[in-house]
């Protein structure tokens, strides 16, 4: 149903926790979102009123979904090409259009659309045989990064191959002759870090501040904003690069930008890129709570063409740690301790089922104590998943 | 549809903008919520999925909505005393209790306990026929404000009598002598405080900052967090008081306790008790950008009694400007303007379609500048309300 007023439907294809984490901001501005969900109790759809369910990746689906809105973006990566174009056809406005979009998709198009703009990144090779691994290895050394091109998140679609062996069952996969697989170095990095831009159509940009990203078996579950101990040169650097790439590549709404901090001959701060997400990102999460505008509230106001918001942080540190699936089904009794030992936790959960490992929530804290401040949101989450019981 | 993990539905009867603003902070928890809603298209209804429409004077309406509600809690004060004596013996949850809600949905009856408790009032008295308004305006003089003990909001159910002819309409509407009226002294009021704290059932209670209202022809229209030149005795006097009426009244949820503040005969300040709301309340919207735990969360946390969040301002100043109806119907497009200007605004806009004096939305803003932030929150909102356009 639209709402009085003039206000726009922004549709999100994807009802995962970032469409659904769109929905508190988008009803304090008035604005209505619709999701195109997977499931009726999809994430998004458990608390978005216009939440039609269907497919991704499929043609009709996504088309009549859209007739209801006024611009439509994404939950997630994984729309097919064809689907996409369908959209551009019928006239939808999409943010990020399908010419930015590809550069997030497929991680081959990424490494050679980014070293063409001399951005520092890892080296790296197309492989579509034993031949291509072992020249890169070659050149690389091993253990070498081996990526699908497409369809990977959470450490999915990643290998990292000892030797040739390692490499032999993916590369017997059929299709990887013809797409090809993404070979990288193995990056000896000192931690990583994400910068969190957007973008509007018209051009607009702002930035929150660099943070660090922990991974823990290839999923982030830690995200420190600021990245701490920092240098301001490297800062500046990377901030800059991140708005570059969503300028030269065209991105609209938000973009991450996630990087390796590496250190030179000369043991100077430098980073290389590791990976695109053109949407709100995980990296991000802390903004909800930390900052003025969050990127929720961000990436609606750019893919709407309204004037981004201010992103500064309300204090000096904001913390986020993932919450992930334990062997508990049962997390809402979890409240009761973890609220009473810290008031000012800002807990989100996603209203998906539990799965070992599944990303099902986060919390956020703020404050002036680093150190304090990872004890709090690291112990608020381990209580939720079920790890600690005091 | 349920949620996954355990996690309990909460009914809210009414479909207004403070169930609607509701809905943020549940999904960010987890939690469900469900509206009785009037319309529809009712605020909340256009961003609840669970959104049944129905009467809350109608019994079998009430009981049916909330026989899918682990709890039950309100709106608006209006909900008649059958309808909460059904859902009492129904066996239903309700916070605020109906022992308690009586005092906010009852103008005499609160005058009436809080003089008991010693509570500083206006002069007041109920008056059923001429002769008692004759009797009170000897004491306390003219003017006297007149208010129906039943149904009123935003000035509306006040009246300013300046002389036994302006009482002599009220005093012959069918019902007066029965239920009677409140005649109120005009207080001599320095301006108007609100103190907002919660309670929750186990008797947890947390108080946020006593705030400044400012009332434009009786309805709230701007409110400084925290009050600004505030005496720290009467400060902590005013929030003390309120968290005794809490207590005493067995509130559970959030209070707001409407105050004037006055001078004593040798200039001292004090307060008189105003009026009193059981619910989330307009002195309590800066709180969702001004605080760690907003009044929509903490009201949640408390009708579950689950332990309430850290209510400390980020900043040292939040100021709130009330957005109300105009004359033009379109509000979207002033967005271009307001959020260039301003990009740290935070417009919240509830849906509902444009009356004049409607209340239809807020703008808050933080930082240090108590002046700047007043023209900023006053500026935005006027030029969404359409009365500036520049």
């Amino acid at each position: 149903m639209r709402a009085p007023g003039g206000f726009p439907v922004v549709g999100i294809i994807g009802g995962g926790q970032l469409a659904r984490m769109c929905a508190g901001p988008a009803a304090e501005l008035g604005i209505t979102v619709s999701v195109l969900a997977e499931a009726p109790d999809a994430s998004a759809a458990l608390v978005i009123p216009s939440a039609p369910v269907g497919s991704h990746a499929d043609v009709d689906a996504v088309l009549a979904f859209a007739a209801h809105c006024d611009v439509v973006t994404f939950d997630h990566e994984h729309v097919p090409a064809p689907v996409l174009s369908a959209l551009v056809a019928a006239g939808v406005p999409l943010h990020p259009t399908p010419e930015a979009l590809v550069f997030a998709q497929d991680k081959l198009a990424m490494r050679s659309r980014l070293t063409e703009m001399g951005m520092p990144c890892p080296r790296w090779a197309l492989a579509r045989s034993a031949a291509d691994v072992a020249a890169f290895a070659e050149e690389a050394g091993w253990p070498i990064i081996a990526k699908t091109p497409r369809g990977g998140y959470d450490g999915k679609g990643v290998l990292v191959a000892r030797s040739a062996d390692d490499m032999a069952e993916w590369l017997s996969h059929e299709g990887t002759e013809e797409t090809g697989l993404l070979l990288e170095e193995k990056v000896d990095f000192v931690r990583e870090l994400a910068v969190l831009v957007a973008r509007s159509p018209s051009g607009q940009a702002a930035a929150w501040p660099v943070v660090e990203t922990v991974q823990t078996e290839g999923i982030c579950t830690e995200v420190l904003a600021p990245a701490p101990d920092l240098s301001p040169d490297l800062a500046a650097c990377a901030t800059e690069s991140a708005l570059r790439i969503a300028g030269e590549l065209g991105v609209t709404g938000v973009l991450a930008v996630e990087m390796f901090e590496v250190r030179d001959g000369q043991g100077q701060p430098g980073f290389v890129v590791n990976e695109l997400a053109m949407r709100p990102h995980n990296s991000g999460h802390w903004s909800m709570d930390g900052a003025v505008t969050g990127q929720f509230e961000q990436h609606l106001r750019a893919v709407l063409d309204l004037p981004l918001g201010e992103p500064t942080p309300h204090h000096r540190w904001t913390v986020m740690a993932n919450v992930l699936g334990g062997s508990d089904e049962e997390l809402y009794s979890a409240y009761r301790h973890v609220m009473a030992r810290d008031p000012g936790a800002k807990v989100h959960l996603y209203g998906k089922g539990v799965r070992p490992g599944r990303k099902i929530g986060h919390v956020n804290v703020s404050g002036e104590d680093l150190g304090g401040l990872r004890e709090r949101a690291g112990h608020a989450a381990a209580y939720i998943e079920g790890r600690v019981r005091e």
